[in-house]
């Protein structure tokens, strides 16, 4: 617990309010920076500034104003151009760090924010250190149960998963009847669960009710501090649309956006929703 | 060798008709079997027959008036429902196996038509047993070289295809600045490409001119004998869409189909082809 406030950079999406929420909850006086353009204007209810990328003299000045040395960055961030980011004078100074920063790929970007900003003497904390309890918890997390068939599914998942651990890539495949159907790329989960469900509508995948499962972890040495996997009432949407028969989750890895309305999605279209231990997710082996 | 004539089992594709063409002129005698509803017309030009899903007690006749008994099965065969095929009557007394054939997954379904076929006494053949020269052979195929960064690339996807091997999934992957753009599943290489060429128009990818490359190789324990991975025009057409600098494809593991007009493709849009040799693909380190 940091002696002065905490920080939530808050990108796109809803999340960066429960966050918000969960860490006053958990006794942290939080302050919103939101993302012009990418934050939900309800940040508003908690104490603010919005800035601009590139704007890093009014982010500094205010989390000087503050008196905040420690920072959480929560939700979606578009990589930008150069060209796009208007720098303010307060920038200028670390101009030549963000222009290395801002060329590396997506993990690149995002715990180069990281190093940048603890460079400066912030402490950056990962969301599960001021929001643990948003992180999916081991074995069964809604009302449906999983069996065992799909039991040896989650470990053939699993193992694929362990085995692409090692390379950037999406950590989420969706899985069925002892093979991968998709294995996800940088389109993202939602889009995977798309390609699915048209796989399924175009006759190309023939399988008939509710069967498959998303399995989904972190990368190895993915970095927990900007870049946590996490689920929703989306994806949820997007795993029926699929005609799946659960979500697997790893357990203290992916985080549960929403979670009561999540879990309720899930819960009513008989879904299942489980937590992958460490040990079924191949981990220990590695 | 055989004594008698080599029948080519015809899915879907010009690709059949080159493999005739090959086989011809390596000396075999062929013969068409064309998959009705799937197979080009122009099998036509070789002693043929047609039939459709199911007329197995047709086609076991035609296999005993040609004396043949050696077979090559090439071109996608999409899996049938079992109510869209109908069995004639030299079908019946094979109809329990079939039944269980066609229940297994994609693989399963090809691999286990090469069972039903040899336990009733007919030799299946790979295409590379009959026509070794459509595969691609090792190092620069085409007439742009490969440089040292692509070579890099080269061997990060191939150890990514190798990591995935043991899994039953489509071995593809577009691999850029030191990560995995995207994976291929049941969709297909095509299909894959065109997902990368999405996220560049839709600027969810943001990178500039010609960069990455498709790599493809077959899984481990790939039944070789129905499944080869194979490229075409088809495939550098869509890598061009996807702007990638290149293709590399596993030597001896995957087919070129139409090589000349193939290789023509590639040199014309300037995009490396390159046949990646076992070593490279770690396939001594598994």
């Amino acid at each position: 617990m940091p002696a002065g406030p905490l920080a939530i950079v808050a990108g796109a999406g809803r999340f960066p309010l429960e966050v918000a929420e969960a860490a006053t909850a958990n006794g942290y006086h939080v302050r919103l920076v939101g993302i012009a353009g990418s934050a939900d204007p309800e940040i508003e209810r908690f104490p603010h500034v919005w800035v601009k990328l590139g704007e890093l003299g009014k982010l500094y000045k205010q989390l000087h104003a503050w008196e905040c040395q420690d920072l959480v960055i929560v939700g979606a961030v578009t990589r930008p151009h150069m060209s796009e980011i208007k720098f303010d004078i307060g920038a200028l100074s670390s101009l030549p760090d963000l222009t290395r920063l801002l060329k590396g790929g997506d993990d690149g970007v995002l715990g180069g924010i990281v190093s940048f900003l603890e460079a400066r003497g912030y402490r950056v904390h990962g969301i599960l250190d001021v929001a643990p309890d948003l992180a999916a918890r081991e074995g069964r997390l809604g009302a449906v149960p999983v069996d065992a068939s799909a039991e040896r599914l989650i470990t053939y998942g699993a193992d694929l998963l362990t085995a692409l651990a090692p390379f950037d890539v999406g950590q989420g495949a969706v899985v069925m009847d002892g093979r991968a159907i998709a294995v996800e790329g940088i389109e993202g989960t939602d889009a995977m669960l798309e390609r699915v469900a048209a796989l399924r509508a175009s006759g190309r995948l023939r399988v008939k009710g509710r069967i498959g499962v998303l399995v989904k972890a972190p990368k190895r040495g993915q970095n927990m501090k900007v870049d946590l996997p996490t689920i929703g009432v989306r994806t949820i949407e997007k795993a029926l649309e699929a005609q799946l028969a659960g979500i697997a989750i790893a357990a203290q890895g992916v985080l549960i956006a929403d979670r009561a309305s999540t879990v309720r999605a899930a819960d009513e279209g008989g879904l299942f929703l489980y937590g992958m231990p460490s040990k079924a997710r191949g981990l220990d082996r590695s």
